[in-house]
């Protein structure tokens, strides 16, 4: 084959030196990428070429052109989101710009694939103004069935989302933000469940106001948490604060019916639950004021806020980011299986009532083997993404975004 | 496998109304796209998941943004070319929109990969301005190795590639233009060779002013060709006109040495060459006023602008766009290997003596078998990827624009 004698793949390498350089397990699995395109049709001979490309692709695209909605059956727009970085807050790195995110937006792409059969392609932009952003993924939007931003810093990052989500008739998600939302709703719908409580007979602190933390509180808040407290490095996010940007102020609004205002410590004391999206450590005489079978989800990486062995002392329940300690709030559970579900009713959208769809098809799938070691699926239970996706889809006719 | 189960590919079809609708083989074919994405890593376990995504993916992105260099080697850039449109000048259906001309964009991409072993991204733009083109298409570059511009209508076409190659580090071609010169170049230097002429002794015509025509006539002057005139819509493109464009004023300027104007019957008097681009129709009488051995290409797709039968009596070679003749002018025999090839060296462009160079080896694949039949490769003979690379690949470093 054709393909097999000249692919660069295969003779591209690097230099010796860069490769003895990173002799690392993590190097030698990226050397040429992770991921690649194939052809879902057979393109051997001239008949196979005349159907796949001209003249036989004419009578396609004029269909199209007629009835635009077609785009959906004929192409492969309705299987593949863009997943859309600028790489100004990727991992636990910060800023490392485009380039530098690309293996992670690689690594997301094939996590797509591999865990909702959904196709994804890396788009690592060269720009950081909102306004640049929001033109640019709206122009390459045709192509594409779904847009999920990744790792774009906060505040931007809401305003970016906001703005093509009013301007495109295609689901926008900020993975950080709802993804991570969703895993923890579901794992604390559990936990709740496992101590015999309701969601809103509880009072959660979260620590850390960025994308994670705002979407946690207004999933939590939709949910019917009791009270929910955001704390970022000032301290309690309330009204009287005169340092708040616009979101926060916003948060201040919908969160701390308590009227908290002071330090993380003070919001803790007497809290039923602990939720760490900041990457800050909390001092253990913070975590032992916490009320009697407090769940802790601790979920900074690589170091969580409070270590596990420590948050066992107090905890009924304890989840981390982390994969070598049970209950992992991984993103992986959601994302895959909510743009699937999406993508297969083509929703215009992901509404709040798909994510907390997605929540309870998620929290569903271990509900009959409930412990404290287990309040969410493992990554790799298969059982996860077919149940998502159907929530997803289910949902999103109810709501009445689905066009399928 | 989870993605086997929940693949929005198996069960979103469109309703039964829509597939009898098109009970037509290149339908079928097209039903759910032509392309998908898969993980050439394993993600099967948590340790292939620690590898190729956190912790291990962040090892590997701070040494990219330490030395932006290896991004080449680490990521799918270096491998993944995107084909950009803006759907104004698709097939011959002119002006059908970004999702209209998704189906040609997805079949450019599969034969990227089958005859290149190179990966492409189809990106459908939402503009139509030189200046958002530009913008937006600088703004996703850091994704990918390669720019290919496909179906943007000229004379927007040759700006926008102009302007994208001064502000890029990576290659930025338009196929439409410089696939298509390519490709005749080879032919007519084989057809010259069988009958016993250089190109330096060849007058040729071309009908056609477009980005096609503009760019053979570019070509052939470079490789010596002893003189060619350009025909549009209003005859000769000679320096007289008052009504070219900027383009077609530069066009006069190095093309039609002998001075001719008036129309592509004045032209074709006496000519050598024929090379049609244009869609028109050639009168017989003209035909039959060209040299002794004529060479005629009549490269418009479906209908040649001289009928093959007609051409064959007045001409020693007949070549055209149709894969039912003889001597098919299809750029498939250009661009796998060209892109291949200036990805395999990282060239940041393609330089004029890399066409060339691609055009010297893409006749050279069938020097030993020419014949009136013969003057250019079957797209299917496997000897012409690998040839036209290596050639490419080898002018890039020549020319000093290689990087590995």
């Amino acid at each position: 084959m054709a393909a097999e004698i000249v692919n660069p793949r295969s003779d591209n390498g690097a230099d010796d030196g860069a490769q003895n350089e990173f002799f690392d397990p993590a190097f030698a699995l990226h050397r040429g990428g992770k991921m690649e395109i194939r052809a879902t049709v057979p393109v051997q001979d001239r008949d196979d070429l005349s159907l796949a490309y001209t003249p036989g692709v004419a009578k396609v695209c004029s269909a199209i052109a007629e009835r635009p909605e077609l785009v959906h059956d004929y192409t492969w727009k309705s299987q593949v989101v863009a997943v859309v970085t600028d790489g100004s807050a990727v991992l636990g790195l910060g800023d490392i710009g485009p380039e530098a995110s690309l293996p992670v937006m690689e690594g997301k792409a094939i996590l797509f694939k591999q865990f909702g059969g959904v196709d994804a392609v890396p788009i690592a932009l060269d720009c950081r103004e909102v306004d640049e952003i929001v033109e640019t993924v709206a122009r390459l939007a045709p192509s594409f069935g779904g847009i999920n931003l990744e790792d774009i810093s906060a505040p931007r990052c809401f305003e970016v989302e906001r703005r093509l989500q009013e301007r495109l008739d295609i689901p926008v998600f900020h993975d950080d933000q709802h993804g991570t939302a969703v895993v923890t709703l579901a794992a604390l719908r559990n936990a709740a469940r496992l101590t015999d409580r309701t969601l809103g007979e509880l009072r959660a602190v979260i620590s850390g106001a960025g994308a994670a933390g705002v979407a946690i509180a207004r999933i939590l808040v939709e949910a019917g948490i009791g009270d929910v407290a955001v704390c970022d490095r000032k301290g309690i996010v309330s009204p009287d604060r005169e340092d708040l940007t616009e979101v926060k102020r916003e948060l201040a609004g919908f969160t701390n019916k308590a009227g908290l205002s002071g330090t993380l410590e003070t919001a803790l004391d007497g809290a039923d639950v602990f939720i760490g999206v900041s990457g800050g450590t909390v001092p253990e005489p913070a975590v032992a004021r916490m009320a009697k079978n407090a769940l802790i989800f601790a979920m900074a990486n690589p170091t969580p806020e409070i270590h596990p062995d420590v948050a066992h002392k107090y905890a009924a329940v304890v989840a981390t980011g982390r994969s070598d300690y049970p209950n992992q709030i991984n993103n992986v559970l959601a994302f895959p299986g909510i743009f699937a579900g999406a993508l297969q009713v083509r929703a215009s959208r992901i509404t709040e009532g798909m994510k907390l769809a997605a929540a309870e098809a998620l929290a569903a799938v271990v509900a009959d083997e409930l412990s404290a070691e287990c309040v969410i699926p493992s990554p790799f239970d298969e059982r996860v993404a077919p149940a998502v996706t159907a929530a997803v889809a289910a949902a999103a006719r109810a709501e009445g975004v689905a066009r399928s």
